[in-house]
């Protein structure tokens, strides 16, 4: 099991646009990739620019066909011109 | 819901020692605390001394009984000597 927590810092001017993209990234995932065990996004409560994907993956192949899907290669770039900053993606094990 | 993710970069010579008070923390929260839905401590595929507490709670008042736990007043400052830094903690509500 692979969890990723991608953090995105979000531009004030561009947070309607962040989300309806992520929406439909969100509701893709959910919908059509295989090992997709949990596709959250979440909302900082100190910082609501503060937009975070809680994800859970199978194994690495089911996160590499997922990166190389339609919804992801269509949306994901376009993430970019909406951020203050690169998102932070930090891919974790299960420890405990 | 409140999701928390609380990051600990643990010194090398730490790892043991943090681990041992983390498998207790852990333990003692999956066991006592009313309103927890998940704890978990996950470990950096890029950095294995990366270890994160990945957590849901039903609603802050479950979240406050918690850090007002023995279990967590007694081992949570013991974590500040085996770390490189401050812990970096987020709370997160749901949104997608």
């Amino acid at each position: 099991m692979i969890r990723i927590v991608a953090k995105n810092l979000v531009k004030a001017d561009k947070m309607d646009a962040f989300l309806d993209m992520a929406k439909v990234l969100v509701r893709e995932t959910r919908d059509k990739d295989a090992g997709c065990i949990r596709y959250e996004l979440v909302q900082g409560i100190d910082n609501p620019r503060l937009l975070t994907f809680l994800e859970e993956w199978e194994d690495q192949e089911a996160l590499d066909k997922h990166m190389a899907a339609p919804h992801f290669t269509d949306i994901v770039p376009r993430f970019a011109d909406c951020l203050e900053e690169p998102a932070e993606v930090t891919l974790y094990k299960e420890l405990l």
